[in-house]
């Protein structure tokens, strides 16, 4: 298995993202090579870094060059056979955003896998088709290279059932209407490095908080997800850059009935229009949020923090009290002035700040007598899927040996 | 004022609840006669009780004696005259249920209020055009009578800005897409009798859940509002009799995109087909699911349980701790084993059951070293309405004397 690398990818709408990892053993996949192309269709733009993260190709590209993912992906495709030309691909890992209630762990995709996932499209029709394409483009070029899919919703699938219902007539719940919880992969590398990084919680109630543009809370109990605040959707739970959040569904039959929005106009202004950037009309972007001086803006910010502590007292309800509180991801990682008001907001429930440890995004940021313990940890989804990857093929080719 | 009594109206689409209180003093309303007519347009019928719930009448009409909410304010109000003869009509009050952002107190109606009430209108379609129809049909009748309407939002527009936005574009904001609250009635007569029934807790940080058919729940700081459970509409927050509480805005974007329902398939849906009765399949009626052994009428049962624990969860974050939690309403005043599921669940707040005093619906139902003590406080809208309705109409009479 030596020179054999993983690609991992996250297809979006208009862009692609991709890592490439060295296999160097089951735990041990050191980033090569991490990359981006956005404004596919309309203006395609290519960044990619190595492991050290200096630039090894920025250049704007011509629409025709890169006028859907199948483009994109023969693109940075010839691009790293070229760069990585004494590697050998191994496998190539996706993100997926929706497993539904049949996927709850990763798997091989294969023409009957593939089927299944697109039947779930209505669940994720935003996110659900772009994942997929990627997965038929890679198909069609590379077909002797195995492709695993990583879901968002996995790790969830342990919700106990009754964090998983909404109370609707029966036959919605079986027909899928259920809380599935996002982020799920983010989750899954928080619980599985929590041992090593904060052993003295890592078996107890801790609530990680996936602050980014997207945004959502997870209760985990001894390192399984039990509940989560996105839940059928990736809409629900704390406000997120374009998202609203927690939203009493009689607004929603407001804008239908009585504002007579469409569909399409309401699932716009609720993925698009909504959250930081609805409430601010400035931007979605908290560092602009934060250094701009306009109440809208500042409203926006003690909006995000309140509904985010909120959420925090529901986990913790759910859990019965709490050990530790985890931030990770964009916000979660780098804003100490966003993680001091949160956990300042919540003293109530034990939490004292080490506002140095803060500010220096320390690993531990509670102070020594806090009974609930606080703690920054940078979140590799990316490196998630890599490990799922490998470790998915490796048990399928042992059994293929035997 | 000897002699003289209050009529208390709550006008829903098919039916009219009365109160009569007679006027012995600012704080001495004794309840004189109450009744429901039920059926109003289909089969009609009346019930009226005395004090002691004596039963007065208890009958049946014809369809065309009370087709309209108006037949059935004639047939009350004569049949009330003949009863009352010796007392004269001092005022009307009525509950109606949106003020919107304008009324954040009672207000005696003329027909300039109407209007704005009439206004409101959009914000709750299924209730308010009943209640305004009640003030209507009285006015044509007794048009010399002065008519009060208490509304249910009143006393939540002491809740924070921060409480009563949601994270979308600022224009809904403005246009009065607001978490206004609702069962205010209910918690403003709580919050008034607090300091008599619970002295230590009247000035400090109190959860009230109002669990009825409709059920909610009230963050009180010192006796104020400043969070509540329902929001813009009064299908948020916990489940209900035929409504949902929380729902992911996915599921409803789901329910048009994907389901093609209709915006009237939804509102049957969200007010009439989901919460406990949706999750059993059997009942909306807490009593029958409680006895009853089938495994989705127990779940229905536990789901009510969990998110009312949840929420309760969630207004502790809010009021930065709690040192209080009120039941009142059907199920809150009724039902010591719902009531002593939700308190073992809050023992992580520091909450400790007393089982007997539970078991009794005493005052009190928390055990002496309960560091967050629990209480059973029926509520009583009716005389808050007419509370309101007196003092109201002596201010206005105290300017006109002046």
């Amino acid at each position: 298995m030596s020179n054999s690398i993983i690609l991992v990818v996250n297809a979006g709408s208009s862009s692609l993202k991709f890592s490439v990892f060295r296999v160097n053993g089951a735990e041990n996949l050191p980033l090569v090579i991490r990359g981006q192309m956005d404004g596919i269709g309309t203006r395609p733009y290519l960044k990619v870094r190595d492991a050290n993260e200096t630039m090894l190709v920025e250049s704007d590209l011509t629409t025709s060059e890169a006028a859907t993912v199948g483009d994109a992906i023969t693109l940075v495709g010839a691009w790293l056979r070229e760069r990585l030309q004494h590697e050998s691909l191994f496998a190539v890992g996706h993100r997926v955003v929706h497993g539904g209630t049949q996927f709850s762990h990763p798997v091989l995709v294969d023409r009957e896998v593939l089927m299944a996932l697109e039947q779930l499209i209505p669940l994720a029709p935003l996110h659900q088709p772009h994942n997929l394409a990627a997965i038929r483009a890679i198909g069609e070029r590379q077909p002797q290279i195995p492709q695993v899919a990583c879901f968002d919703t996995a790790f969830h699938r342990t919700h106990p059932q009754i964090a998983d219902l909404y109370a609707l007539p029966w036959k919605y719940y079986e027909s899928g209407v259920r809380h599935y919880g996002f982020h799920g992969l983010s989750y899954e590398y928080i619980a599985l490095i929590l041992p090593k990084m904060a052993p003295e919680i890592a078996n107890g109630r801790v609530i990680v908080a996936h602050l980014g543009s997207g945004a959502s809370l997870c209760a985990l109990r001894a390192g399984k997800s039990i509940d989560s605040t996105m839940g059928f959707s990736p809409l629900d739970g704390v406000p997120m850059g374009t998202r609203p959040g927690a939203l009493d569904p009689g607004v929603l039959l407001y804008l239908v009935n009585q504002c007579g929005l469409s569909g399409g106009e309401l699932e716009t202004l609720l993925y698009k229009e909504s959250g930081l950037l609805g409430l601010s009309g400035i931007s979605n972007d908290m560092r602009i949020l934060l250094e701009s001086q306009e109440s809208r803006a500042q409203l926006a910010v003690e909006y995000f923090v309140h509904y985010t502590v909120k959420q925090i007292g529901a986990l913790a309800a759910v859990l019965g009290g709490v050990d530790g509180i985890v931030f990770t991801a964009g916000i979660g990682e780098h804003s100490p002035v966003i993680r001091a008001r949160i956990l300042q907001a919540c003293a109530w429930l034990g939490v004292s700040v080490d506002t140095a440890a803060n500010e220096r995004s320390d690993s531990c940021i509670s102070s020594t007598d806090s009974k609930v313990s606080a703690w920054v940890i940078p979140t590799n989804e990316e490196l998630m899927i890599a490990r799922h990857t490998l470790a998915l093929i490796n048990s399928r080719k042992g059994g293929h040996v035997e």
